[in-house]
């Protein structure tokens, strides 16, 4: 079994590729649930949306969120009768929404609910969120506290970053599966996503930072950092909250106590020594996910540069 | 000031008369909110909105429900993924329900919401819930205790009705302006509706008979009973729960105590002499209303009968 911890549209990219490389049932996916928020009444979990949505083949590739070829007629309609609407939800989108807090309301865990959404769309891998407790990142800015919505969506992530915290983190269990799955698993890859944002509030729940550090299996991470920038989102901001420099040795020092092997971009040359310093061995490859053939080959660096095979 | 007691769909053509005939700002609607539900973690008042989107010339002709021309996006993914969707939404008309439900978490009562609501959607008239508090009409039937939506959407009106409740109506209180309109009106119109599950969630909320029993103002009805059927819908199944016979006769026997005049189908001649012991005055007139025109008429015709001018 293969181990990813994922946030969202990056790792939603390296995880479709994985699933191509290699049977998708060997996959099991620790999904990021601190960006999720209740809005319209309804229980949204962004990134385990954004992964479940590509392994079915049917995320938009324009907006790298939601259903390709949705529509917006709720959101226009709740736009016109004066409501909010800077969180957009396609219709058919809103669909998952509906679904989902309707399990809930019936009393199945955010696990149970993921499993039957991702049953109904078809993914062969196995998506759980990093826990069935409420975990919230919230983020004290330049504008205030925000949850992590507010910030990168309603203010578009302009406010300065002080501090990052994971709400409810402390008293977070882990979902049922994902200690035994790090215990048991092949390789654990983590997702170039957002390190204090997508795998922090992941590394967060008690519990799963001991599981990576304890596991016999190789973990490999995949740097979201090329040539000293994000390749997208607001990384730079974060790490910089925390007081640490916009490069992929970051990466390497937030990961470094159970990091075996970090995939650097191909254009990040010089940095091998820094890292191996920090017990990290270096690999590197195109990071920059332009297509599925990107994608597919990224997903097979991250596999060879442990050992495996697809 | 005119005031309607109203249902859903059979009421919103009538009223949409009145408000071509008069000016729509002189009507006052006490709507029926026994139908409402809660529905994918929605409050749906179902007549409410029949009579907002008909005032706003947005209703669906063809389904008497829902926004004209609507796609259904949502409520087709929804099933995809195993939900529920007996109780249909349109992509649009859902987003009345979600701006309804945030006014209504936001601490607005559903008075309140529902002014929201029309006036984002143009309409002039003012449309009162009957009470800001849960009234829910629950029928007792051949297949169980089934709510309103339940047994007329769900269960397709199949099964028999041996009982008629009201839950929570007698701890409700008329929403604001109700008693104050009906002591002040100049005429109180009755809409063709279900006599037992429209207009009688109404009838059923404290004060608002006696207000009925009380005011100066002459009351008309518009019977939904024609030639011995009911114009649409299971009007004839709660009759006979009651005991009653599926006649307009039965109407006035509903209203007697406080009605003056009952609009009759010209096709049911020879009640005159029933009603008139009853205490109650017959018009005939053409309640079937198959055009805009028709509607008018009608409406014409309601405030004829209390000697108004339109």
């Amino acid at each position: 079994m293969l181990v990813a911890l994922a946030g969202g549209t990056g790792a939603a990219k390296l995880l479709r590729g994985l699933a191509r490389v290699t049977d998708p049932a060997r996959l099991l996916i620790i999904g990021n649930t601190g960006d999720d928020l209740d809005w319209w009444g309804l229980h949204v979990s962004p990134d385990l949306d954004s992964v479940a949505y590509a392994l079915a083949g049917r995320l938009d590739p324009a907006r790298g969120w939601g259903l390709e070829g949705d529509t917006f007629h709720c959101r226009d309609a709740v736009a016109d009768l004066g409501g909010e609407t800077w969180f957009s939800l396609g219709d058919r989108d809103l669909a998952t929404h509906v679904r989902r807090t309707e399990l809930l309301r019936g009393g199945a865990t955010l696990s149970a609910a993921t499993r039957v959404l991702t049953a109904a769309l078809g993914v062969a891998a196995r998506l759980c969120p990093m826990s069935d407790d409420p975990v919230r990142t919230r983020l004290r800015t330049s504008a205030g506290w925000l949850g992590f919505q507010e910030y990168f969506v309603r203010e578009k992530a302009e406010a300065e970053v002080y501090e990052i915290v994971y709400e409810g983190a402390a008293a977070a269990r882990p979902a049922p599966g994902i200690l035994p799955a790090l215990a048991e698993a092949e390789a654990v890859i983590v997702c170039c996503s957002n390190p204090l944002t997508s795998i922090g509030p992941i590394l967060a729940v008690p519990g799963i930072r001991a599981g990576l550090e304890r596991t016999g299996a190789p973990v490999v991470a995949v740097s979201p950092i090329v040539g000293g920038a994000p390749v997208s989102g607001p990384a730079g901001k974060f790490l910089a909250a925390r007081g640490l420099p916009v490069s992929a040795l970051s990466i390497a020092d937030l990961y470094a106590p159970w990091l075996d092997v970090l995939v650097i971009d191909r254009r990040d040359t010089g940095l091998g020594p820094d890292l191996e310093r920090r017990g990290v061995r270096p690999v590197l490859a195109e990071t920059l996910m332009t297509d599925g053939a990107a994608e597919v080959a990224l997903a097979g660096a991250a596999l060879a540069a442990v050992d495996l095979e697809p």
